[in-house]
């Protein structure tokens, strides 16, 4: 039986993002990953700080931003330029050969502009398609990958997609290939019991427990549709999926959620 | 005697990316070229715009500007951003694999931070080593690398450097494994004996020419250190350097400007 070779996704949000300290120490610790590793960033609050600077508004509905066409100048200037080869140059400093990178970029990641029965998100897109053979060239070549929350529909239109999907379908896509770890670092040090309680980390989460607790409401809101995502991954052969804070990333804490079938 | 590869450079000024129509057009000429293909973009006028919305003020010392802190956020935003991806995705659109590349991506082009004796230009670079073996590695899996006119300095710094400088440290660079073709394309058919004349294009520039002309005065400004830089490329090996409009790339013009020796 062939061995497959390993990649470590790894996503991280806009606390992380929109804190130079936090984002400092975390790049150090992802540098330090040996092996192959891809990172997957969100935006954080610039994007919606240099809109309203100039005067936009920005919209959002359940949680998602309305695209039109000033913000995706906005959020393609901020999260594909000014974040992401902040982050590329940062990790080249820390050792790391990164490139950032778009889903336009290579083709790397197609999508289609969000067709909703009652609401138009504009310019949104929903992953369709990953281009694995040039990703898995670029990892043999010794490249970090650095994807922004940025994709396109092949036909010249650029699409703000969810940085959770993105990095969901980039660890179904290379599963095929590779032992694929998936880790959502943010701000907590897992899924907690109790949002008020930072010890309240849950350990462990299958798809009964997950039932239960959101029966429950202790799991709500942001995080149904992260583990939703966790979920779907595991079930279209990604091997493991943790959640918690980047200390983990280096042996740094033992406490993190692991989300399993 | 082994063949070389040809690559061809192509290096497209403000005035086009300004311009959509004219962009759409090189675009699609562009994307046309056979074989291996690399642009290189400028800026434009949409980073001194967008800084002026956000009430920065541009400062310029001999037609470079002056970057700040908050100006690099504005031109990393800008360039590597919106125009990169936009460009990006137009020519996935027109069928040609492009890749979007700052310097600091794959470390591609590693600059040093300009030390002038009087003036403090601020985060500009200028270019001192090109990838040649990651770039050669992109061109060989099919990709056409689109570059911004962003370095680094791998100490994770980003650097605002000139685009023309950076067309041809490119073709300088890659001209030791490559048969390098240079072109810069702008809004003008080529070099002019009459700057008010576009039917004045001088055909050919060498350098007893371009003596003679600069001591005329008939070529001045920005078209010196354009030239000075196609010179000193042709002395290091690149092939052919030419400049004139963008129609000559799919022979719609005969008439241009060639750069020799």
């Amino acid at each position: 039986m062939e061995n497959k070779k390993s990649v470590s996704i790894i996503k991280i949000g806009g606390n992380i993002i929109d804190n130079a300290t936090e984002l400092a120490s975390f790049l150090a610790d992802f540098a330090a990953l040996e092996g192959n590793t891809i990172l997957v960033h969100g935006g954080g609050k610039s994007a919606t700080k240099l809109a309203q600077s100039m005067g936009l508004v920005p919209q959002m509905i359940e949680g998602r931003r309305i695209t039109d066409t000033p913000m995706l100048e906005v959020v393609v200037g901020v999260y594909a330029g000014k974040i992401n080869k902040e982050v590329v140059a940062q990790l080249q400093a820390n050792g790391t050969n990164a490139m950032g990178l778009s889903g336009a970029d290579g083709n790397l990641i197609l999508s289609d502009k969000r067709n909703h029965p009652t609401i138009d998100y504009g310019f949104v897109g929903d992953v369709k398609k990953v281009n694995t053979t040039l990703l898995a060239s670029l990892l043999e070549t010794g490249i970090t990958p650095v994807f922004c929350a940025i994709t396109h529909d092949g036909k010249g239109q650029l699409l703000n997609t969810n940085a959770d999907t993105i990095a969901s379908e980039l660890a179904i896509a290379l599963s095929g290939q590779f032992d694929v770890t998936l880790t959502y670092c943010f701000e907590k040090p897992g899924v907690l019991f109790d949002a008020e309680d930072d010890t309240s980390v849950i350990e462990q989460i299958n798809p009964d427990l997950y039932a239960k607790l959101k029966a429950e409401q202790a799991i709500h809101s942001g995080m149904i549709p992260k583990l939703d995502n966790c979920f779907n991954s595991l079930s279209k052969g990604v091997k493991q999926i943790r959640i918690g804070h980047h200390r983990m990333l280096q042996n740094k804490t033992a406490t993190y959620t692991t989300i399993t079938l």
